[in-house]
């Protein structure tokens, strides 16, 4: 029997056992799969990790903001870039013993885009330490935004030179020690009023193909707002690549939820499902203004009822995904 | 009863009449419904509706053309830019009459990147009467790239400042051009080598969304197969502003099945089945070497049977999408 024939009959000896009405469901079933695409559910569900950037935990103390964490609902914590790592990872390591929370990724200003080798050159020295620190945290990786919007100032490579000298040259290096050490450098797309080099998803993704091992993309909803035409597509572009969102409120960049009518996450919350996306969702933005006083900023109760109301959103959204 | 209250009700009378079999499916089934994105079926199903470019079409009258199209399962036809809808749009209108063909795009050359404001301006008044005789054909759109591969020489635009005079100034009039005559413009990414400026699909379509009306963005599989991570989602991003495929091998610019193992489109094809897209998929690429004699074209007769082995294979990979 071939495999054509195999199928036809099995398809056959099942319709002959059920009842008219479930053949018809069969039927509309059939129907339906002649157009609609097969996609191939991911291997392991995928997992809303919520996450938050290390300013905005509410607490002082380090235990005291992974406790935060731990008690809101949080899977994973974000963390500054520059020495940060390299002056707290042996504490973060400690910290984290015995927590079900995992060290996202840290976040930090850079810039590949200077004409002058040297200049290109000392910020690779600068990040190589920050690497291996964060390998040893198991941090999913360093955050890098290629260029800031220096590309048309004089001393800056043109955004042609920049791809060319940063997949082959120090994107490439990075990604590699990164690899090395078990983490990765983590491209992220912004508006095109901070860059006009790295804006879409898919662009990143495709530069992190480009470099290789160590090398990966994320997506800042913030960004994507404006950058994008569907959160699900950008998403879907960057696959497996993907190991890190962001996200902010889509009206305002503030906390999700302040907006409801506007944050609305639920079609980019379907792309990282057909991913299986496991890595984290991190809130970055700012807070809203304080409405009793311009100058100050919302007292610490308001914030803890901002994170509670956005996480609470962002279930309902992820279950409507 | 709440909505809540009412589809647990209604969720348990369901299970209550089923078997012990179908009850696991349907416990499976609401467990991938957990995790899985819940898709919106399109409101009408794609359609593949398989082109042919004027030059690769077998004959030489106008109405031979046609004919082999419609004899071959074709839908659609694809013609020159330049003065060939001006010269050309009175016959094709007649010659369409009666035939189930429809006009996809016009596809030549076009730049707009000049620094000079004459010069650009010359190439859209070099372009407002093609428009009009291609809304008269009732033709998808006049394919555009706004740029070839020359921005770093000198007497061009920047990157930055290309997008935003083509966005408000030279593409913007086009594009409205367009919608006032019932067509529009489509603008085509294209690999690296060919240009910096628009390589993805979801940067077309950021583009024509940002334009608005008359406005859109296709994909072409050969340039997507190095500049895109993901067919599927690159097709998503665009969503409704796609209007027009190409496609090609996608190891050598040439028809789709003579590297089968190379030509894979169910990916793509998914993506359009996803937005159930009905424009066309146009070939654009050349015929393979003539293994007799290097310098002489394949003979027709060998054409007709790659036409037809592409028609066939494509087919194939639709219904497996």
């Amino acid at each position: 029997m071939k495999r054509r024939d195999f199928l036809t009959a099995s398809a056959l000896a099942g319709v002959a056992t059920v009842c008219g009405a479930q053949r018809v469901a069969a039927q509309g079933q059939a129907a339906r799969d002649s157009w609609m695409p097969k996609l191939t559910p991911p291997e392991r569900p995928a997992e809303l990790n919520l996450c938050l950037q290390w300013w905005a935990i509410p607490g002082n103390e380090m235990n005291e903001k992974l406790d935060f964490l731990e008690a809101n609902g949080f899977a994973a914590v974000e963390i500054p870039s520059g020495d940060w790592p390299i002056k707290n990872g042996e504490a973060m390591i400690e910290a984290l013993k015995g927590r079900k929370l995992f060290l996202s990724t840290a976040c930090g200003p850079s810039d590949f885009s200077y004409a002058e080798v040297e200049k290109r050159e000392a910020e690779v020295q600068k990040f190589l330490p920050v690497i291996e620190a964060l390998g040893k945290m198991k941090s999913v990786g360093l955050i890098i935004c290629p260029a800031r919007d220096k590309l048309s100032e004089p001393g800056r490579l043109s955004a042609k030179e920049l791809r060319k000298d940063f997949v082959e040259n120090t994107g490439k290096r990075l990604a590699q020690h990164a690899a090395k050490h078990g983490t990765s450098i983590v491209l992220e797309p912004l508006r095109r009023h901070e860059t006009p080099f790295l804006r879409q998803v898919a662009d990143g993704a495709r530069i992190a193909a480009d470099i290789g091992p160590g090398a990966s993309v994320m997506g800042d909803f913030w960004h994507m707002a404006l950058e994008e035409t569907s959160f699900m597509g950008a998403f879907i572009c960057a696959g497996s690549l993907l190991t890190h969102v962001h996200i902010a409120g889509l009206k305002e960049r503030i906390i999700p939820g302040v907006h409801p009518e506007a944050d609305q996450y639920v079609d980019g919350f379907k792309g990282l499902k057909l991913l299986g996306y496991r890595g984290a969702v991190s809130f970055e933005g700012g807070w809203p203004k304080n409405p009793a006083d311009a100058k100050k900023e919302i007292p610490q109760e308001e914030k803890i009822r901002l994170i509670r109301n956005m996480v609470k959103l962002l279930r309902e959204q992820w279950a409507m995904a």
